[in-house]
């Protein structure tokens, strides 16, 4: 069985689950803790990063982009409507941009921030740079984690799905990133009736169970976090 | 006939230039300040980042994976030997990786503090973020450099191409990213005989032609920039 390793709240190892339990690939998760540096894991990815699908001839396949663009060359053409990089040139374009928007710049303005401070460095070693929480950073992240949800809003009010008519890498990526900020309650629903009603649909799908089932030892999620009606 | 708004010491620019010029796709350059975040350019591409190609169709195609991405939808097939995104789905793979290596983990911590610190800022109005390099910022790109050079040199050892046989965007990605800081004279190439001799590979290309060109006004080059046998 191919195997995934990744870690629970990594925003980036929870878009590739989704999408590889969307996609139907059976696959085994593995917990890595990025941080230990593991030389077997550098190995496999020279860059550390995760997440790191290893498939069954033995293949590694580093990255939420590196394993989307595999998925699709793999079994893209095989799941016809289901294509989550769906056929047409401009459609693409459009998954494409917003993969870069979530997997690049929510990352970096509200996911990596809000994981790493709040999750991460409880678990990691002091002289790994664990130790509470830089609270900057954490308030950056809330501030700017209103004008995402508003740019989700803007785009569900013109369009069925993030990227147009049907579900793509685009929706799992900004729901897998959002769930993690959702978990720590730091996701103000109520500004945006819109986004928020998307993000129950995506949230409710199968494959989004084992992500819901997932808890950070010590630290119980925000009250509505399993909840699939909001 | 297609443009690109790009910023010419951009490095994300210089490999959609590059791509573009190898597949062969007739280009008209656009420079845009990304500073200015003009609202016709942010209309174009909300993220507000470079590079933009729109095709001749008036498809925007934002980012330098949504470029690569587009040029291998419309024409990969076409190219044959000389698609940029091998067939083979391991080699596939291994561009990938290496895309997310140079385009992100070579940006962050190298080109990006060079080109902002070193080109950027002098053009920058003071509001904007312009004035004087910060010092740290460089030395540590230039520390870090030192470690990329020699993974370049660690995997031509094996290849004769970053990604194996053949040039790939890989190649393109790198040797973009490395051209901006070749021109500031970071690049210890005195430590690589082997990643130089790969750069002097890349860097005598008709489609490097355009970028060695290029000149910082009121800031020369590096004496060896231009020199293809350097």
């Amino acid at each position: 069985m191919a195997i995934l390793h990744s870690y629970p709240f990594c925003p980036h190892s929870r878009f590739a689950r989704l999408i590889l339990a969307e996609t139907g690939l059976a696959t085994e998760l593995v917990e890595e803790k990025p941080w230990e540096r593991r030389i077997p894991f550098l190995e496999m990815n020279p860059a550390g990063t995760l997440p790191v699908l290893v498939d069954d001839s033995g293949l590694a396949v580093p990255g939420a982009r590196g394993i989307a663009g595999y998925l699709d060359d793999v079994q893209g053409e095989g799941l016809n409507g289901r294509r989550l990089l769906p056929q047409n040139i401009a459609q693409r374009v459009e998954v494409r941009r917003l993969l870069d928007w979530f997997l690049g710049k929510f990352h970096e303005e509200v996911s990596d921030y809000l994981a790493t401070e709040k999750i991460y460095k409880r678990f990691m070693p002091a002289e790994l740079g664990g130790g509470p929480p830089d609270m900057g950073a954490i308030r950056a992240a809330r501030t700017n984690v209103r004008y995402h949800l508003k740019y989700i809003g803007f785009l569900i009010a013109q369009r069925n799905w993030l990227a147009g008519d049907q579900m793509t890498y685009a929706d799992l990526a900004a729901a897998a990133h959002l769930s993690v900020v959702d978990y720590l309650g730091d996701v103000p629903w109520d500004e945006n009736e819109t986004a928020k009603e998307w993000y129950a649909r995506v949230k409710s799908r199968p494959s989004f169970r084992a992500l819901l089932a997932d808890r950070v030892p010590g630290m119980a999620p925000a009250e509505h976090y399993g909840n699939l009606d909001f």
